[in-house]
């Protein structure tokens, strides 16, 4: 089943405790997309970039699965750009400088091969964006997931909320969660985000792993403990890209599934952050994903 | 089989965003004793107390098999005091005062029916009070755990690792790892601390669960998501002596068991915080215990 993602393509210049990377290429749906191709190659992507971006690299995407079609490459412009330093917890970090670009008038449009898309990933962006891709659809996909950020849920909480009402699964993290509900605890937080329309949530806790909120039914997946963290940038996405693309490769969206799916999402999060920017995301090896999914079966695998 | 505890047994002061406790029975060898009589009978309690402190808890105590031959009850003198105040998250909370009262001076004496015990937890103290209860075994018991803090790492080191060298379990939260290890990674963390002498090492992280570190082998025990937490005050101490007696009661010092036990453990904690003081642990039926389990089991059951 095809897997629709929208969101940042990107250059990124990341500090943290192990180095510097000067100018690389990130974005969510970078990430996203890479995450979400070692499950399926049926990608659609939908984004802006300025000529300034690496054509190899839109050529190793395309090579594994995603269809660019939907990538706009504005001539003469510049691609966003983020650059941010790393606390020594590796979780908190500082925004350095954020450069709009060929982000500011983003018009998403979506090629008509996109349209009836499955599956979709709206990642961070403008709610009103979000919003135009799903309006775009011809029918109505069997799981819209959608990201946001706190600076969406201060600046345009109504937008934000007309879209949330038209999703399947919200994944944010613990701390926008709090925002975004009002409660501080996570179990009240997710009852009160349940109401706003999703009938699911995943709230990403970084190296604490991630809650999954159904109804009445929760499920933790732990992170995995690793020894060397280089660069957090895009693990998010790439769980949310990991997920979704495991969703899509097995078409089965019951809880259960959401649950194995979010083990999926996790363990490629973890192969995210062992190198700089999307390095390990262009180079791993399935059996290398099959056997870090059983190190999170013997985790948390206990008798009673 | 019987479990020996040494730790403080006190009175608390406690302020969190829910409300203030004045002057409450607390101490952590009250609670993982409580928490410890839920699973076996046999207990051992050393400890010193004023003759301020109540002795219907005392009473109480007693009741529910914690042997109260090595409690020292000092005349004319107060029993230790600790005021603390919790942050909204109530993970962190500041030290408003300590009163060492009887626990300036305290020497430990072992009654000769404690001198066999198989299993013994040594509570948060003075290491050199610490070494004292491990010198008067007369035979070396099966499992001796540790819990100390940034305190001691910080002011007494060289005995702390004296202590450590002797012992077969060390708990601590994951600051004091870290900060014993010198290593932020907790895995890295880990193999520092296993090198020092404990075969085990549980790492307590609040909320956001436990980690079981035993040579390469790692264990993820989950807190359980809870919609409130009115007093986390002695969880850490519950968790400890709900493992410590689950252990003394299946008799079985195994890596796998010890993951029961911390499941156990972590079960008794998510009771501990749900009311002020160590109200829950004195009212829980077992029942309850049993279903907690189970809520543990399925918070992490997934198939892939």
């Amino acid at each position: 089943m095809s897997l629709l993602t929208v969101g940042t393509v990107a250059f990124d210049k990341i500090e943290t405790p192990f180095g510097l990377a000067e100018k690389i290429v990130g974005g969510a749906a970078t990430y996203a997309a890479l995450s979400a191709s070692y499950f399926t190659d049926n990608i659609c992507l939908v984004a802006v970039v300025g000529d300034d971006f690496p054509q190899t690299v839109l050529q190793d995407m395309s090579k594994r699965g995603i269809n660019l079609e939907g990538l706009q490459i504005r001539k003469g412009e510049k691609s966003f750009f983020w650059s941010g330093r790393y606390h020594t917890n590796m979780n908190d970090r500082d925004t350095l400088d954020t450069q709009l670009n060929v982000l500011a008038d983003f018009n998403p449009i979506l090629p008509q091969s996109y349209k009836n898309a499955q599956y979709v990933l709206l990642g961070n962006l403008t709610p009103s964006v979000q919003m135009k891709v799903i309006e775009q659809m011809v029918e109505r996909p069997k799981l819209i997931a959608l990201d946001t950020m706190n600076y969406w849920i201060s600046s345009a909480l109504d937008e934000l909320k007309e879209v949330i009402k038209k999703i399947d699964m919200l994944i944010i993290n613990d701390e926008e969660a709090r925002l975004l509900s009002g409660e501080y605890s996570l179990v009240k937080a997710a009852r009160v985000i349940l109401k706003m329309g999703p009938r699911t949530l995943a709230i990403k806790k970084g190296e604490h792993g991630a809650l999954l909120f159904q109804g009445d039914q929760i499920f933790f997946a732990p992170a995995l403990p690793l020894a060397e963290v280089f660069d957090p940038t895009g693990a998010g996405d790439t769980f949310a890209g990991g997920m979704m693309g495991y969703l899509a490769k097995t078409r089965d969206t019951s809880f259960e599934n959401i649950k194995a799916a979010i083990i999926y999402g996790s363990a490629m999060a973890s192969f995210c952050v062992e190198k700089f920017g999307i390095t390990r995301l262009t180079e791993l090896k399935s059996a290398e994903i099959s056997q870090r999914v059983q190190e999170f079966v013997h985790l948390v695998k206990f008798s009673v």
